[in-house]
């Protein structure tokens, strides 16, 4: 199964923001823990902090992917573009946060982009990922 | 380890409503499942439709339980006594969603005790109950 | 025909409560000549201030019943779940209020489970409970 | 007894709208019907597209009439003139909507003149004209 | 002197959460202090999870108690069914909160109940429920 | 000097109205009253129901009048095509409402029609319309 | 090819309103334009500042024309009743505004009845007729 | 009859401010023209910028004038203390603003004090006081 | 002991308003009384119409006083300064408000004061005064 | 005539995305008949996912172009940085969207980059973009 | 060059409130460092805790000053009237807020008085006023 | 000292927009100015139109700079991925707006971004900039 992680803005600063509470580890350490997890998904890795090339990734993955695990981060909460390039998709996209977001901010309870994937894991971690993984697994 | 798995309002249904849909299992065959794909848990399930009851019940649940997985429905929504209950709560509580509140009526975007939460899982139908175990397992 | 009459909180009031303005009939009172005026029909009656019995009476009205008056007075205006259980119920329900909810104070105006009934009556006094029973039987 | 049926905008589209939702009956076959059924009253029917003659015939209905219905259509949502000349008016007025005003668009939620009348019926169609007529001879 | 203490969801708490804090006193303990302050006073004590029970209990109180004191805690915020039945009851109320709930989330200042009640108490501790008896004593 | 006035919907109800409050003078009685205080004034007056022919009137009010008083009552709240004919008219209009505005139901607070007139004197009863000739005669 | 052009409030002022900005011509002007035009069109023209006439002229325009366009100025923004007449009409409307209603006072940026309409010209001046027409024989 | 006319913040600077537009006459010279205009009237004045002495003079002024006049400036959109000092004063109050609140900045459109006046007089400039010097002899 | 009693704008009214209602006692009276209930508190007294007198006294108080008691009536609602006042102090202060503000119009439902004091004792009347000092007693 | 044609995200995906709707047209397709129909435009194409590459090209079209086709899609709700590049463009922008704006969901009915522009034209599908090149020739 | 420092409600505690994180310098302490950094600025100092004498203060700095440093506080949020006074005053108005207004509770985020200034410096502690003392020089 | 001066959206526009507003000195001649006033501060600048970008560059500035002036423009007031990026930044980072935010349209009051800065300075023109260069010095 081929399964394209794409994380959003602020994203790539794991393992070097607040190592105290995430530990050390990078989102790569993370990812290569996460593929040694899943032998059998092809599991490729983009991250960007621009809000277009996540639509733009989105719209290629449509062919070249079975499943799709997005993580937009602040762009979740404003971006119409991006909810309009998921509902368009014909693959499922499931929506990962790392924190809780209704425990947050009221400017992140709410994700435009979340209603129009498959499903939204959020408060978990990095572990987040994983469920992500689990369930695209299941329903494929 | 020990779970307690509690459904709230309008719950108690699946199986009955619209088959065509969910399919002819009831709730009760799912957890038969469930428990069947987790050997190693100690599965406890109640269902009420009573907001007081499901405040009670994550109270005992307090000392009785490892974890819990809480799908309070519509309550989720508007229930400070729930979010008061799960905030002094010292086991983790995993919010699950069979339906993806955010793609629905603007009423359901909003949940309420989800904030008070570890996380939450929406979207993925009953699936959802599994990624919930397996998130507590890993937290264990 | 069947139909259940279903009272929520302090419903049971009628009677005790301002007699001057009510008259001093009970609501029990008033139920003897709706059910003399209707000896076709075969009037339940319960009453409870608890929501989640009222989720669970509706429940089970969808398959003793064949239609239900509803006034779930104060829980109108918020219960989600409710909504819920009328959404799913296939028998009609007729809401009821026996005051005009569009002339009280705002919190009163909206009524979250009569945009998932059949229809809705309001401000008529008891005689609202009379115009239900005469709905449902013309729509049988 | 003498009634007012006062019809706004839009109504008269009845029996060339959707004939296959409210079948091929026009309102004044309806209106027929109606007047056959309650042989005792005097009932009068008007209708117009525009809210100032509302106003007018409302005006002239309290010396003339017994009792009122009115189906303001989309004037209901908004009018301010509407509503002052039904509270001024010393006669019973019973607002009808034919389909669910709850159930439909936010903005035909609230009903502004609906909150002056002696109550409102909506959602049970063309029956909820019976069921005024109905509670105004009952209260006459 | 009757007064019925009665407390809402999650009240039954004290003592057990945050000792630290409230100190390892029970509400039972607290109960006894008060009891033993006020011999003078018959002093009533119930606590329900179940907003239904709350509605319920209020209204036996009308005809046994002179007093109530009420702390319906998260439902203080949302519930017309209780409003309702404090307005109807012939006997004062006394609502008190334990927190300040005007320095909390911003779903917690308002006070849908206390709006019926003669009076509110917010923000004191435990010592709140000794000010509503002084008050209720001093009434009479 | 010539002025016209112009009520809006309900306001040829004055006299028969709540004679005990307002007295049993008719707007005529008044009127003539109106015109012996100012007989320098030729002073026009219509009255209408219908929004459009307030508009229409104020349109040829333009070229044939000096001045405009204007109370367009429940219209006054909501109507942008009566406040685009208020500014593109070259005459002062003064709006005059009988009651307090502001001291009203909120949406009677808001005159969206008076924010393009010259000025709004509202609270004052009949006596609002004898100000408003003696501002447009001080300002001619 | 038939097309009504509706006008509404204040959209008869044309040509006298500000000449030095629109130029001396009236709408009749600007119609005989417009004809000259499109000959193969057959361009009724129609305005009224009664928004109960603009309702019942949609109407008849159902059976009576190949398309509609309509300006509704003020009304666009608070009428419910055109935007029903609209919706039931089987042949294309298309709304057009002369000045960018979303450039104005905020309470022009929504067009209620622009909804309802196969699609909306805003901020192109009179020309904005001309592009609906083109639209109109484009469609047909 | 004994007025006192009373002006809130920044009103002391008529005369100084934009002499182009509101001419050179301070409001002193504008006091004696309302003075010699009617000698009947025992006009007292005061202005201060200090909220709390409106407050404290419209008390006094209960006992001491038959009328007030208050212009509170931009108190008039937020201050709940002066509210309240109107509403206990048991002599009419008549609020004049000098520009047209409901024209400007959508903070001024409210005006919280002009609810508790017997009325409101806004936008005619200086001449509005003359206006309620008139309501009040009227009145007397 | 010492306590500073702090009333705001309006509140040296009490025994001339409305005699009927609140008896003829004036605030001086309560005083004395509520004085001669607590001999072994040092009671200081002080009234001003002027927000920023509450803030300097706050202000003073800091150091001469054990506890403060605040009526800050029409200013308890918008003062953001007499907030910042209270929160700096490092004296507990005790808001009460004579009426119930959760019964009255919205914009006295929001203390802003409230939410930085200690608590909130609101709708007791005059009996509010001697609950704060009470608790400012058992506080000690 | 040198016209550019923007298009923003997910706009490349005409003639894939539902052709059974739209057609198996390509946005290249329909761009070829588009410069077949007017020879005498020079008519550039862009398209990008990118807001801050749409704001680069409005920024250079400024000296290169005599007239801007803008569609930003789901960034013309948002985009302030939009706004102001079209504000302070020398050159006429006409805002076109394929569907009708004001009949989606409600954070499609706020155009605010159209507010900048010259119009907005929402609703006709691709002939949108027509009707803004016969505008923009028009203008020429 | 003359400047006018004016501080509002709450800002002469600096030195006393909180030394751990302010230091023990008064604002006086500050002043004189401030003045000795700009021998060339003829340096007033006003402090008040009344919102009005803020308003008074500012009209008389109109002809003595060359500019003013204002930091109105509490006042910033909801003071219309200080509005105003800026809005009138012919010299430069920087508003200085010590900590960041932006990063505070909500009703703080909005500074109605600083709108009406040449400028906003928010955030820096006490070296905003340096900030804005170098503004004014460069200005002038 | 290292700063980074970090220009947004639009911004390139300087000397070429409005130039009898804003002079024809480009934004470049400005920063010739800047670097010469500070000569001990090693000045880099750069500019995009792409909000990602500056996500981006603030990211990489925390390590290579000392401090950082960012004028978001646009995206301040919408971007929930820069706030998150300057969170975490350990570097001040000062926000520079060029116009007074707060006395523009409503959409630019708020600034997401500027909550999450050291600080704010709004409204001074360029020489935002240099006031923020010299706190960022003092501050060093």
């Amino acid at each position: 199964m081929r399964i394209l992680l794409l994380n959003g803005p602020n994203l790539d600063l794991l393992g070097t923001r607040e190592p105290h509470v995430y530990g050390s580890r990078t989102f790569e350490d993370y990812l290569t823990e996460l593929r040694a997890l899943f032998p059998e998904v092809d599991l490729a890795y983009k991250q960007t902090n621009v809000e277009g090339e996540l639509v733009a990734w989105l719209r290629s993955a449509g062919t070249e992917q079975d499943g799709i695990i997005l993580n937009a981060a602040g762009y979740s909460h404003t971006s119409v573009a991006l909810r309009d390039a998921i509902t368009v998709l014909e693959k499922p996209v499931v929506e990962v946060h790392i924190s809780n977001i209704h425990g947050r901010e009221e400017f992140r309870h709410n994700t435009l982009t979340g209603a129009a994937c498959a499903g939204v894991i959020t408060g978990f971690g990095l572990e987040g990922y994983r469920l992500a993984v689990l369930h695209l697994l299941e329903r494929n």
